[in-house]
């Protein structure tokens, strides 16, 4: 996967999630240094509706599967 | 919520998620430092079936609100 492609694209989640993967709301979970598979899993459960939430169930809507797999190399490469 | 308690319920977690909250498995999330607030929405979630996971909906089952707030205190309390 491409670390500084998953950076680019994580521009769409810093306002929950932060580019440096330290959460700003109580409710958007810590992502740096998370497991690049836990990742992955989750923005595709969200993708297929097998997870819900709100926000995510919106915002992953247009991200190809590059995109996840970028997303979560480069929030595991964050250091927590 | 109290950390200590939490702590021991903890016991029943470390298989995957570690005492130390450090995951031991791909799938398992670090817990580590993570948002109370999203861990006790995460356990609630499972508890309803608002979320599911084969594991995770298995060992929420016996668990209290109590024990659930101090889970979450715990592993919000250890650094990642």
């Amino acid at each position: 996967a491409d670390v500084s492609a998953g950076r680019a694209k994580a521009v769409q989640c810093q306002a929950c999630h932060g580019l440096d993967g330290i959460s700003k709301l109580p409710e958007a979970p810590n992502l740096a240094g998370q497991n690049e598979d836990y990742l992955v899993k989750a923005l595709n459960d969200f993708k297929t509706g097998a997870r819900k939430n709100e926000m995510m169930s919106t915002v992953v809507k247009p991200l190809s599967d590059a995109d996840i797999a970028n997303l979560a190399a480069y929030y595991h490469s964050l250091h927590p």
